[in-house]
């Protein structure tokens, strides 16, 4: 039901909650779980976690190095945080969450979930290639809920929603939703384009484009607007290239 | 917020668990925690699990020694299973049991949520004590949750009906929706702009902005961003006036 959702573990510290969130995996419906570069990992300590049931979705589990790796191939991946201040607007809530991956799967998108460490969560950089985040309510700041604990109220919502409405593309097939990469390159270009342009300042074009990501990554975009986008970006600078000012 | 709230652990048997309850009752702000009969209890394989923020709710844990002593001085016990056949009929989504928890406590109530042990959960005897059952859907019968995440999913529940208004992320109020006036304006100064450099065809830029206003309309544009695109077309425009070709 949730065939096209994964659970990508972000450096987790404890092979147990690996072993938990394999289960919380079973019991909800999913059956891909990625980690990147687990720590201490030990499946002995795992395997009792997840229990005999979920034995298959634990040993299967994909192990790869970096983060970049690991959103290969997804149309889109969704960061969990339990800090909420600062620069993490929009922030969503477990429901909300289940609602937007519903619709990408509907869509015939590939999602990731993605869980940070359990000391310190996702940074800012790891954010980056989130299309959102989302944080799961407590009673108070700075209490925040275990990984695998975290891992299963997730999957829970979304597994609540799929019985809802079933994930499942209905009608003619649509533009197929681009991948985390393409939305990457996307991003890079506008950059490009809007330094071209002179309308990010020199100095630190990143920040100046934190506006122009978060307006993005709201998008479910798919490959048609995907070119449609790189074409505007790539006229714009062969008219800067032809008519700008020599640099 | 849910001050009368208390999670009851039938004969549990991982004392790891009761740790992980604990904790799970913190982030979901209940504070009593009952233990009826614990096997192999010991706190300090418990305690690690709590965390130090949960340390008060684990280590003042009420331990008695039949569900009868543990459920004096409630108004009502809901018990969880995993077992959904046979006599046990109407039995509560997650989300169901939290309203009817909500209106208990709202109604000046003490309620607890009664869970049993991990590997055979709560008998009919135990139930007989309930005023109601209460399971968490999962993909297939016969994967039950982990105890602690049994206890997390329906606390969530729990605490997010307790939230009187619906979660509100932190952050500034939510940006408004631009109005139709406004896309239409954002449009115009699109098509403008996109026929200054050239990327729309002078013969028919209404034609060839068909699937530039097909990708705008499917997003809930909101006036911040509006604003943003605006300006950055004005910027272009500008870079054109300044350094384009003279027509």
């Amino acid at each position: 039901m949730l065939d096209n959702l994964a659970v990508i573990l972000f450096r987790p510290k404890f092979p147990e909650n690996v072993g938990s969130a394999a289960r919380a995996c079973l019991n909800m419906g999913v059956n891909e779980l990625i980690l990147v570069d687990p720590q201490n990992f030990d499946l002995d300590k795992a395997r009792p976690l997840a229990t005999a049931h979920a034995r298959h979705i634990l040993e299967g589990a994909r192990i790869v190095q970096t983060l970049a790796e690991a959103v290969e191939g997804f149309t889109a991946i969704y960061g969990t945080t339990a800090r909420t201040g600062g620069w993490r607007k929009g922030i969503m809530s477990p429901s909300t969450l289940a609602g937007v991956v519903g619709e990408r799967l509907g869509s015939g998108g590939r999602v990731g979930v993605l869980f940070g460490p359990e000391d310190k969560g996702l940074t800012n950089e790891e954010t980056a290639v989130c299309s959102g985040l989302m944080t799961v309510p407590t009673s108070r700041e700075g209490t925040s809920l275990n990984l695998a604990q975290a891992v299963v109220v997730v999957l829970y919502e979304c597994f609540k929603k799929s019985l809802e409405t079933p994930f499942v593309p209905d009608g003619p097939p649509e533009e197929r939703p681009t991948t985390v990469p393409e939305q990457e390159a996307l991003f890079d270009n506008l950059q490009e384009t809007l330094l071209a342009v002179d309308f990010l300042k020199d100095d630190n074009p990143d920040y100046w484009m934190l506006p122009v990501r978060r307006f993005f990554s709201k998008i479910n975009l798919k490959r048609n607007e995907f070119n449609l986008l790189m074409g505007v970006c790539r006229q714009i600078q062969w008219f800067v290239r032809t008519y700008g000012p020599k640099k």
